[in-house]
């Protein structure tokens, strides 16, 4: 076999792969938005058929075979080449696909089913009881699963680099401990200050109003409709089901402003990082944004850095007030400036402010590793994170409801490796940031003036194009000069909210 | 191997055969509703692929094995068994499906997913001789695809056969001239009276009203939201994208009633068939309406026989009425029966009136003969259309559009085998309306109190939960007690027709 036709015979096995997994990305979509009650049953077997296909064609030994092969000619056209990446990430995908059992893949994605279908009932019922032993059978599973990946210097780290190309459990807890550092005292400082005022965001925000702001919005930021669309779901999210097709979902409650638009701004990040990838790596496993973290970096660097500005809403407040007669009447922009960035500890993380959502984070991190190395219970959670919270935030949940039932994480998947990419998405956000500022010629003035086109060009450039060519910490370096850092992030929120609470 | 075990085998390999081609539908309901334009070329690959895995799998000679295996056992379980059907449909699919070569369906899938794109803009356009080589291949081919099955008394009765098992070229052919004995006078009579005013029907009927008056008709039929729903798209259709999950889609015109409230009706007619099968053929080929032709009678049965009925409308019309507030002001009940089934010859098949309907359809029987044999060259067929259509309804189209180019079937598909169904639909839903009026305690009372569930009730019984168990011609003799025949169609018609017009 000639090279050409091993790498020929790599890509078709790879768009095979690709192809079934949007195929299952089609699936997956029609579940959250359209399918009736009736279709649950069958869609659960026909995602687990496709799903099972797909992983029995990545670590069919044949591409074991073709990689092996292609490995020294790959390599020798540069480290960042297309062709060495593709081997490369190729490789990855099929090491850990293979390391873990078939039977252990039913097994999981049967339990994790099972959990998730009764946790749905269970956070409404605020019935931890019935999801305790569930869960206790995660926990364990969840070790096995990591179990499968040795040779890590921490036994959970496999769940973390999964997540996170190349970072371990010692690596987020340090810089937890550093953005600890960084945040406790600016949340003490406003604490002190008089809670901003955020009524003029709850009134009369009609749904269909909301749509439309929304999408002129990221029509602007340049999410491209005619490669996406948007619809209504219980919890937004963002999926590719194929080239050309990067759809978001939102939810909106029509006397609430904040948690549509913002859900929106948020899913369109991570929908813009997916339209911007080259398209000459569609068909292949680079064909996707690279870390759960990079990823998140865009959605909050969107939803956060420039949507709850204020040079943004300089620009959009005008259109907005024209687009909610009467809402907003005699609420000035900085009035609702300061709304949107209120700051107070709450319960609920997906409705936190900037300056405490990394708190909820580190706490559950924190929680999940005791649940994974034994020293917390299943049955001892619930008040594990009470105590928690308390301690951190000080607020103390009534119900498990908004305590050890929030999320759907811990219920829908393995225990570990999901919560920390949240957060070093914050960090890279800002790194990010700063850097568009350093290069970009006055940046503020043009998010102000309502251009959005040189950021996501700069960052088109910078990140989207390569997918996953490059790991999250490559990335960085390529686009910071430096290492992953919290300093832009400490930095960002303290003169952001110095401002605001007049610190 | 114990015969449980192979018969689990089997289950188990139709299982998976029957969730790919439901994951299939969902990505192909998804292309036709909601996918936005850019996603077009990524969603074909993923369509071939998953046909390509169905086919693969049905056409496993492990699939023989088995069947050949089981049969002696399943026919010992009589006939009318669920182990004999499995057995009996499950060899035929499977025959089917291995006398035709895989590089053919390849290239037979190709060549009509190019001819359907060039189609899609060349009907608009009027433009013919784009379409023309392409077709010529299409001929090509459909006669390739006839000759993979030999055995037959005409070289095209494979093609009917596909569609309707048993049926052939000789026995449409002389269903279709005996039809058309009974039909031509009936035409002939009506012309000669005056035209029935179908002015009401057109006026302000706006599209989110008559998706509401729909649904509740649908409803009352016995269309079950929880297992499916409505959308728009350019063609109506009815999909199965699992159990549980029978959707149907519309098209309105907003200053049109019929089109929009009829073709609801006709796809709920599918539907509702489709609901009505009984789940325990589930994962199996028996899963799904039997030929198309019966699924045709179901569509056309709830559409005209009921929906187009003086006693269906003595309830509905009052609802109607209400639901456009004036567009039907001094329109009473007989004038707006009248103008729904007002008869002039037209050049729209779809469009059609039932009396003129199936001359339609038997203009183009004959061309695809005509073209398959080669007595009629694809560069003649406009004519040859334009010359047909004025000897037999007396109209001419002054262009391609309405005419060679009007429907999807030769562009998207292969020629022959295709149209006949809904000519024999229209025959069967009279004979087993006419079964319904004999076996039901005053059917079109209970059809005038807005009563559907006993109509419902008789034909799931004698009809839907079967699916694929039966073929057309056994349905007709168990449902009617005789063999296919026209002569209760001819009767509807004479009888209905006969009074709207005076006749």
């Amino acid at each position: 076999m000639t090279r050409e036709s091993q790498l020929a015979e790599l890509k078709q096995r790879l768009q095979e792969i690709d192809d079934l997994r949007r195929a299952g990305a089609v699936l997956g979509w029609d579940q959250a938005t359209y399918m009736p009650p009736g279709g649950a049953q069958a869609r659960g077997r026909q995602l687990a058929l496709l799903s099972r296909l797909e992983h029995d064609r990545l670590t069919d030994p044949g591409v074991g075979r073709l990689l092996d092969s292609l490995a020294p000619w790959a390599e020798a056209q540069g480290a960042d080449s297309d062709a060495a990446a593709l081997v490369r990430v190729t490789r990855r995908d099929y090491e850990r696909a293979t390391r873990v059992p078939s039977a252990f893949v039913h097994r999981l994605s049967d339990h994790t089913a099972t959990t998730y279908h009764v946790w749905q009932r269970a956070r409404p019922d605020n019935d931890f009881a019935a999801v305790r032993p569930l869960l206790e059978t995660t926990v364990e599973l969840s070790r096995e699963f990591a179990a499968f990946h040795p040779g890590y210097a921490h036994p959970f780290d496999a769940l973390i680099d999964i997540a996170e190309d190349g970072m371990t459990v010692a690596a987020v807890r340090s810089l937890f401990a550093e953005l600890r550092a960084g945040l406790v005292p600016l949340i003490e400082a406003i604490r002190a200050r008089p809670l901003a005022d955020d009524g003029c965001l709850t009134g009369d925000f009609p749904e269909s109003a909301q749509q439309v702001f929304g999408e002129a919005v990221i029509r602007a930021f340049g999410y491209d409709y005619a490669r996406g669309r948007q619809d209504k779901t219980a919890h937004p999210f963002m999926t590719k089901l194929g080239r050309g097709d990067v759809r978001i979902t939102t939810r909106y409650c029509s006397d609430r402003l904040p948690e549509g638009l913002f859900a929106t701004l948020h899913e369109a990040g991570h929908a813009i990082y997916e339209q911007g990838i080259d398209d000459a790596l569609d068909g292949t496993p680079l064909f996707s944004g690279t870390t759960a973290g990079v990823h998140e970096s865009q959605s909050r660097l969107w939803e956060n850095l420039v949507g709850r500005s204020l040079p943004f809403w300089r620009h959009w407040y005008a259109p907005l007030r024209a687009a909610f007669p009467g809402a907003l009447d005699g609420v000035d922009v900085e009035t609702f400036y300061r709304a949107i960035n209120k700051v107070m500890p709450s319960m609920i993380r997906t409705e936190a402010d900037e300056v405490t959502y990394n708190l909820h984070v580190m706490l559950r991190f924190d929680l999940e590793l005791a649940l994974l190395d034994g020293t917390l219970a299943v049955a001892d959670l619930p008040e594990a994170w009470r105590a928690r919270i308390h301690s951190d935030l000080g607020v103390a949940p009534t119900d498990d409801r908004d305590g050890a039932l929030q999320d759907v994480h811990w219920y829908g998947g393995i225990v570990g490796g999901a919560f920390q990419s949240y957060t070093l998405g914050n960090i890279m956000s800002a790194q990010f940031f700063a850097a568009a500022q350093r290069d970009l010629d006055d940046l503020d003035g043009q998010i102000g003036a309502g251009k959005f086109a040189p950021l996501r060009g700069w960052l088109t450039t910078r990140i989207y194009r390569h997918g996953r060519k490059f790991t999250a910490s490559e990335i960085v370096q390529r686009v910071t000069g430096g290492p992953l850092s919290i300093a832009p992030y400490v930095a960002y929120l303290n003169t952001k909210y110095g401002a605001l609470y007049g610190l």
